[in-house]
């Protein structure tokens, strides 16, 4: 189903009703949900869990956001996001991330992502195993 | 706008487009969504808050409901939002509950709540202020 | 990763950020859309999908729903998802749903649905495609 | 509660368990849901509401945003969202909008919408009661 690289990931997924609204089409907002769990499977994939996370005391928040939505996706419809990693620092890291059904692209966005200590909410570094990420950019 | 009790609770609010689905009408889930505020300002007009219950370690969790769903309510809609105790125990409580627009009853639940410590997730009693409440009943 | 099975199906998922809240835990309204998740699954299995349905004026709607939560689920946990057909109608279906975690039994509930036409919301039949369950039952 | 003006609109919410993720604060794609909330206010004090518009073919929808994430909020906590018309043109509409708790401001957001056909989802020119705000800018 996923074709998984280590500084990306594809999420096949379906539409179902609590997705959509009164418009007939997915809820905008419902997007950025479907980013984050292609962000998720890309952070498992390396390793990494967001519940271990949490239990050591690290929190990632996504702190900046910018999508452009091009053409609605629709109940039932299978879709496909991707994440991409573009860009490491050490506490942060910036996602281009896009949303298909088939050939189409219906969305697409900028993830920025920071790392905090979960207690105090303060910039923290990246967990270790990202180091051959970090290194690579 | 509200007519506080001690044993119940109304709150208006409004039905926007993030809880609607593509068959025009409220999500079904929403409406345990909306129960959940009325029940939220009824423990707030007791005097409690979740944020400080559970900074205290006290967790409230929903063990048991039950839910019929008459009418449906719409995009734009003003929903009135009834809480309402009438059973407490030790370390549990049952609401009833409606949600109407204005003369029309829409939906009903019954909703058991479990008052647990936060860390081991067991039974523990209620905080000392729904004392008066226990009593009542 | 599915059985699937004329009367029922089981959906594997995981749970991701959006589904938790500051209990720590899974929210429990969200486990009301995992049931759905299923039982749409187990409409696609039987050649439907909902938005064709619309598409055609039928609306399946949720009518009574009764819920037990045993245990939480966590951020990042594998679930799985019954859905069971345990009594079909002319115009309604009740299904049986459990949700668990490996071994452990987390959430049951017994889901009440109703067929409609989507203009006016009146009973209408089953599509013919569900004639076969229909005589099973 | 709240101060209406043409151009803008300021809505008090609170944030309820539903919002919240299991970082222990609100789960960052809320924010957009709360305002949208504002900006569903602004459209009613301007004598339009969204199911109304649907009814006669007209559909608002979401074509951009961008975001910024500065301080969480928490469960239970009030807050206030603005919603400020910037920018009108025939068939889209620029909003600039904030979330605020008391005097820290939480989060900044700019979201285009565009005024669509329900039915072919092409650009068409907003209702004639919003003439005096294009008049104006």
């Amino acid at each position: 189903m996923s074709v998984p690289a280590i500084d990306g990931y594809r999420l096949q997924l379906r539409v179902y009703m609590e997705d959509t609204d009164a418009g007939g089409i997915v809820y905008y907002v419902n997007y950025l949900k479907f980013m984050e769990r292609a962000r998720s499977e890309w952070l498992r994939q390396m390793g990494l869990n967001q519940q271990t996370l949490l239990d050591e005391g690290t929190q990632l928040v996504v702190y900046r956001l910018a999508c452009h939505y091009a053409k609605p996706a629709c109940l039932d419809d299978a879709l496909e996001i991707s994440a991409h990693v573009v860009d490491v620092g050490r506490c942060r890291m910036t996602f281009e991330q896009q949303v298909w059904r088939d050939e189409e692209l219906l969305c697409t966005a900028t993830v920025e992502i920071a790392c905090l200590s979960a207690e105090r909410l303060r910039p923290k570094a990246w967990p270790a195993s990202l180091n051959i990420l970090t290194r690579a950019s």
